[in-house]
């Protein structure tokens, strides 16, 4: 498979690249960025940290605004940021809301027409892009961690439930943790699922916590002030969900903190400590 | 003078905010980013680093780009990030040049028609924004450094050698420090300032440095793979008029890096350290 190179900087010493390539879960082409740190520039197999993003962004936000990659040259850590959604596949409304279609991709895997041709971010993220990143990059790829923020959050919860072995830490930023009781889960599940809520529970870390807790302890900051908390977030479900099944979870509540990348800026550096303790303990 | 708030959010346990208000040098509203530290909000009074950004930027590219909060937390320093130019004049080609009217206002005042009714960026910079910030936010004004990038670059070594009681530490990430001999200079001068090239020596670093260097070491990064590097900022220039003077300079030469915000980001710490190291000394 062909990867196009779009951009490369240099940035703390390491490497930082955006790239694009044709996807078949995706129909058509997907762009990424992926940060290598010195280390692996210098041929050290590194642990690798996929980062999903939120409603709205591209490949871009995560990497221009977070700041991750002073820490990641610190640890030693790959950083991968996907696109969150296929895009430009000319269905109608594709691009009418933030929070369905282009953008809002829900890292799952649509059963409905016609967003089932394209709108497949599951089998991408868990069989496409993997195959992509091992064939063109140097890393270890047996150790993994997965984070988001908001939507990006659901997606990393979810993905980690789902694929214990391939990415063994989790952490996650103002996540979406209960997606089938609220109204952003609702929308996407009914347009990209359907009607039938049995099938929207293979999405919901809520469900899937519920299902089968993992061993890996799960971080989650969550910012006070932001404006999404009570009706999108509700951390709380996740937090009983987890109580009641023994998942080990620390959830931090930060005060007079909103939804932005200057939250997730804040804390960048302490989930990436989280992950490289994680996978090189 | 009416302060309005953009947006405020909370950064590294500081506080991040854009501002808008009335300006008469720049003839319309005018914006700028301001980041107060923890220990600012706590009540202390911290010194004040103003960063002026380069051709095409706002406001707001260093302060989302440069991850420039957590160590302005950090070390105590206030942030502050004008706009590059005055905008929406309606004065013809206004916007039709990246390097020429809207967001390359060259931190000059113009004395052409019709650009002279309007871009008076140093009129801005030195009399009026000091007098905003002055009546809206606590700090020791008495201690202040001034940064910037290329065109912003330039901004802070003219404004710092001509005033340098208001701004005692400075430095530049690939400034433009020659303007008089390089194109993006050459094009922004003719149009702001006429032809009696007389009359461009107070906006060129190295005809200022050779006026009467400052006692304050100047720190400038450049990356090698810039590819501005050799047409239009010419570092050696500087340094050369630097070492006839006896101007103390630290010129790095960063291997590899390019003139974007992954180069500023990997290279800020360092320059906040300057400034603070100038300030509290």
């Amino acid at each position: 498979m062909a990867l196009e190179t779009i951009a490369e900087n240099r940035c703390f010493d390491g490497l930082q690249g955006v790239y694009r390539h044709e996807s078949e879960a995706c129909n058509g082409p997907m762009r990424f960025a992926l940060y290598r740190p010195p280390q692996a520039l210098a041929g050290e197999a590194c642990p690798v940290v996929t980062f999903l993003s939120g409603l709205t962004c591209t490949e871009e936000n995560f990497t221009v605004k977070a700041g991750a990659q002073r820490m990641a040259a610190e640890l030693g850590l790959i950083l991968v940021a996907p696109d969150t959604s296929p895009r430009n596949q000319g269905i109608a409304g594709e691009d009418d809301s933030y929070d369905f279609g282009s953008g809002a991709g829900f890292y799952l895997d649509a059963t409905q027409a016609p967003w089932s041709k394209a709108y497949r971010m599951e089998s991408y993220l868990t069989r496409e892009l993997p195959a992509v990143l091992e064939e063109y990059f140097q890393a270890d790829w047996s150790r993994q961690g997965i984070m988001g923020h908001s939507m990006g959050g659901h997606g990393a919860l979810t993905l980690h439930f789902k694929n214990r072995e391939r990415w063994q830490s989790v952490s996650a930023f103002a996540p979406i943790v209960a997606p089938m009781q609220v109204p952003w889960g609702q929308k996407a599940f009914t347009g990209y699922l359907g009607d039938d809520r049995s099938t929207w529970e293979a999405y919901d870390a809520c469900a899937l916590v519920r299902e089968k807790p993992s061993r890996a302890e799960i971080l989650i900051d969550q910012g006070t002030a932001d404006n999404f908390l009570n009706e999108q977030l509700r951390p709380e479900l996740f937090e009983q969900a987890c109580r009641d099944t023994g998942q080990p979870l620390k959830l931090r509540m930060q005060e007079g903190y909103d939804h932005s990348y200057f939250f997730i800026a804040s804390f960048i550096e302490d989930h990436l400590r989280h992950h490289a303790t994680a996978l090189r303990g």
